[in-house]
């Protein structure tokens, strides 16, 4: 990235020079993402976030599709709020949002959703793996049920794209939209992408110049997009299983009193995540404890940090509000040795006792 | 900007340590700009863009407006495209648009603006200076006349963050949103920022996590705020005088051949910016020559280049297809030297020479 931030200052919808050499390089790094989600160069749009890919998608279609018969919207229950968070204004433009539940493991009831469709369906978006319970999703199922109705199939792969087993494609998975994000692969903050199958009509959520096929408006973030590429050539075959060694030696290594929240030994779960609950122990205070001992997890997605409000991912799985607030979720990179997988879970058994004889005293 | 590209990671939503650096990272660039805005750090909305800004205080405020008694947007006719392109999306929540003309220097015409008000406008976008042109708006006579009727006025001042004389401020302008971006003043591209002022109601465009106090969802770029923030930093009292003298000095150099579309000897245009034309010398075909020369210029602005419609800027100011054709700007940083100056003029004089000559054989 560091030329795009420095001597390489070409604005590329300029076409004196240093811009043409900015355009270059987008493109350079458009091929690179239209090649990890088996789709085509003119396929994907570059957005600001993985957030903003996912409004586009919906509100994009949405606003394509604003006077035609298709009239309702489905979300997964425990899809990411910016997914749950486009209603109010689907709603405005006379969209009914309607949400399919989940089981326990976070994932899409099929005859719930078998049973919501209809001609009148414009969109399902149902994300490939749940960020909070790492779960992933049966997307061949639910592709051929939206797919039989005539509806589109919006993935959120923002979890999934740096997997080297379960990798999001256009070419293979009957999905018609991906959203994706770079800084969930080691890539910079600040950038993501959706990819559209050729021929789906998308109106812009950001307009202003002709930028990206006209799609998204704004100049481009050249140096940003030219990191997402470089993290996404990054990604390995072997990554998943360095991540799944690390995660199943914590696991290992955390005691039985953890109970995980899916059986993170199945193949169908992200490899280098774990979520689960101390019960009868505050996540919180926990998460605290492990701050000082140098450990960084989380209760839940990080967009709802600090939130006062039970993850609704939680609740949707069955949770009750005094479960959700028990919530833990650990992830490790390919680069998490299993020296510091065993170092970790010592520290978060250490803070649970910790959390659990506070509890006695108090 | 390096260090949050690389070590520090951390993701500002979340609670650890890693995580709430990163917050106070922003929080400290959120100071920054507030002061170089003249307004409260919370009044800061961080954006992707100058874009993205200028679109969440237009269809933000409509919004939060859209069951209210006020159903018309006003914007000047020689507006950015991020402007002006809000107005499908404005007219599908049932706001008119309506265009205000501005005079042969792209100033808003304060009659007609008079006569467009009423108690039904909700809001009004009147650029700081025009990205085209150069010229500078009266900011206090439009803020008087949308004041008096109780309507927002949103600033685009992407072109006037940088600039020492006519810095926009929220503290000093009858104003209420302000509009900027990162790499109009050396920043990075990929940021921009909105100034809303406190008590003002704006409904979120990107909606996904609490981020930037609800207003704007999305993990938020790190990197490009501190490189925002060193930016206006970087700022100089007499950047202009800089500017100025560049300016001048290719003006007096570039020939009597060339017509400036505005007085920009007066002090009410952009130090750094030179707008006009070669009458009956087509501007592409000057700018290809410029572009071997050496010489980085442009016909209007990036986002619209390589479309073959003629500028909208250049129309609204009562020019004909033909000549908005043969439009040319020319841009001057702090940094240029005379020395630049005068041998870009020069060959900014050849260039016109060449297809002057090439014109008369053909």
């Amino acid at each position: 990235m560091e030329p795009w931030l420095g001597s390489e200052f070409g604005n590329p919808s300029s076409l004196y020079e240093e811009g043409r050499r900015a355009k270059a390089a987008i493109d350079e790094a458009r091929e690179t993402l239209a090649g990890r989600l088996g789709c085509l160069f003119g396929e994907i749009v570059f957005t600001s976030s993985g957030t903003e890919a996912a409004n586009l998608a919906i509100l994009g279609a949405a606003l394509a599709h604003v006077d035609g018969p298709r009239r309702r919207v489905l979300f997964g229950a425990a899809e990411h709020h910016c997914v749950l968070h486009c209603e109010p204004l689907l709603a405005r433009l006379g969209f009914r949002v309607e949400l399919v539940p989940v089981d326990r493991q976070a994932r899409t009831d099929l005859d719930a959703l078998e049973r919501s469709m209809g001609p009148d369906v414009l969109l399902g978006s149902f994300m490939h793996a749940n960020n909070e319970w790492g779960t992933l999703q049966d997307v061949e199922a639910i592709g051929s049920i939206l797919q039989r109705h005539g509806a589109l199939y919006l993935l959120d792969a923002v979890q999934t794209l740096g997997s080297s087993e379960f990798g999001p494609r256009l070419d293979t998975l009957p999905v018609d939209l991906i959203a994706v994000s770079a800084h969930k692969v080691g890539g910079p903050k600040g950038v993501g992408a959706l990819a559209v199958r050729s021929g789906i009509p998308i109106r812009p959520l950001i307009v202003g110049g002709g930028q990206e096929r006209e799609v998204r408006g704004g100049t481009e973030n050249v140096a940003a997009i030219i990191g997402f590429a470089a993290a996404v050539k990054a990604i390995r075959e072997d990554d998943d299983s360095f991540k799944r060694a690390a995660r199943d030696r914590f696991l290992g290594g955390v005691g039985s009193g953890f109970v995980p929240s899916a059986d993170y030994t199945e193949s169908d779960t992200l490899a280098g995540h774990a979520h689960g609950r101390f019960p009868g122990l505050n996540a919180e205070s926990i998460l605290i404890v492990l701050d000082r001992l140098g450990v960084s997890a989380s209760s839940g997605a990080a967009c709802s940090s600090g939130s006062l409000e039970p993850s609704h991912v939680a609740l949707s799985c069955g949770w009750s509000p005094a479960e959700a607030a028990e919530a833990l979720r650990f992830t490790f990179g390919h680069q998490t040795t299993l020296e510091e997988a065993i170092w970790a879970a010592e520290r978060v058994l250490r803070a649970a006792e910790q959390v659990a004889s506070a509890r006695t005293i108090a």
